[in-house]
């Protein structure tokens, strides 16, 4: 893991650094609070489908964990995504595809998809559990102290629940915008999120233009942690209001304690 | 509204006073910060079936709105209930009733009941609405100076949803435990959840005993304010984690603002 580059904003400290997993080089940002000293609690966030390590949210988020709780945050581009767009057309057509599914408004869900696609999806979940893994790997233990948390909806989620599911160090998880449902490596998630054993806190929207009602109800059933807890708001896709922040605080400060406990 | 007696207990200032309403004289308690000047913001706590205006989770969380918030908290005893239980061993009789459809876990809620009963509900309903309008009318603007939020699970939202959703002095609620379906009143009480218009909080239980899923997901979807958000939380109807009383305080203080401001 190799700093890049630091800037110093308002009291957080923003490194862009690289991290060297498999063959590939994945670009990434680390937020701290300025001088810090002794581990922090660390979550990790990952960003939606066509979005990037430095999306608005993922950039509040991470300053907000900083200031309010003293936190350090860890955002990665996934694969594919941000500084990892190799044909920058195919992303835009995505990106694009991507909002007129959300201009439709809700339906049945997820429309199929193309055996090409399908398979791109189920590699690019692979791919992006394995460079969270080497994220860990790679963190001074000074960063968190073993209290790390992860934060990801949509993307986030069919890219983190298998992570967190797989991956003991982790301790606490934001999940949502996501269910069950007949997508590509949809038994395999379904089969994560019973195997879910820490404490999730699911964030659904009720009138959530790509995943049915039904999907994330299912999703809640489904996983397997002893504590969870749903929060569903009206709205769609991209329109999780912005109180629902504070309550992801709260999540992560009861799980991976105060900063300088 | 005339004060019986009052104690003071870590700073909390507990009265018991008694409000005239109708023909009837109704027992209820307000606690408030000692020594407080100015008017609170003040949050009328409704209990829920078989208990009273001092269980302990109104107890709990009449004191922590005060400690927390510098709030005011308001309870009654709901007709039927608490000091206003008339025949003891009815009261008693119904207590295990209830206790023992909770035991029975999970089913198609609530079994048909009688037409005694099912009038009773409607005028306990009726009755309820009609002393918390009288409560408003009778407490000091000192105490919540127009900023007046109710909490009430159970029954204290088979009371309190009509309640808030008839009386516009009530700006946020914190609602739950309870249903669309088939028991007596259930037309209008839908009527009102549609009438709705202030934030809500509700708050559900995925298996809880009294209340089918579906029925909970369907008094959501009717809620008629643009700002509802649903908590949902594993366990059964009594069993809500102590946690989610901070997002209670949360959503409070966000919509009923500081003791100071």
């Amino acid at each position: 893991m190799e700093i890049v580059s630091e800037k110093v904003e308002r009291g957080v400290v923003e490194q862009r650094f690289d991290l060297h997993a498999g063959d590939d080089v994945v670009p990434g940002i680390r937020w701290s609070v300025e001088g810090a000293t002794g581990p922090r609690p660390t979550v990790l966030i990952g960003h939606g489908g066509t979005q990037h390590k430095r999306a608005p949210y993922v950039l509040t988020l991470g300053r907000r964990l900083v200031r309010h709780l003293g936190y350090t945050a860890v955002a990665l581009d996934a694969p594919g995504h941000g500084e990892r767009v190799t044909d920058p057309e195919l992303a835009e057509r995505r990106r694009q595809a991507l909002e007129a599914r959300i201009a439709a408004g809700p339906g049945p869900g997820a429309p199929a998809i193309g055996p090409e696609e399908a398979r791109e999806w189920v590699e690019r979940v692979t791919t992006g559990v394995a460079e969270w893994k080497a994220l860990l790997d790679e963190l001074d233990p000074r960063d968190g102290g073993g209290r790390y948390g992860y934060w990801g909806v949509s993307m986030g989620t069919l890219i983190g629940l298998p992570f967190v599911a797989s991956d003991r160090r982790i301790v606490a998880a934001v999940l949502g915008l996501a269910g069950l449902g007949n997508r590509p490596g949809a038994a395999s998630f379904e089969q994560s999120a019973r195997a879910l054993q820490v404490p999730v806190l699911l964030v659904l929207q009720w009138d959530d233009e790509l995943v049915p009602r039904a999907a994330g109800l299912d999703l809640f059933d489904a996983i397997g942690s002893r504590e969870k807890t749903l929060h569903v708001n009206p709205g769609g896709h991209v329109a999780i209001p912005g109180f629902e922040m504070q309550s992801h605080e709260d999540f992560f400060l009861r799980h991976l304690g105060s900063a300088g406990s």
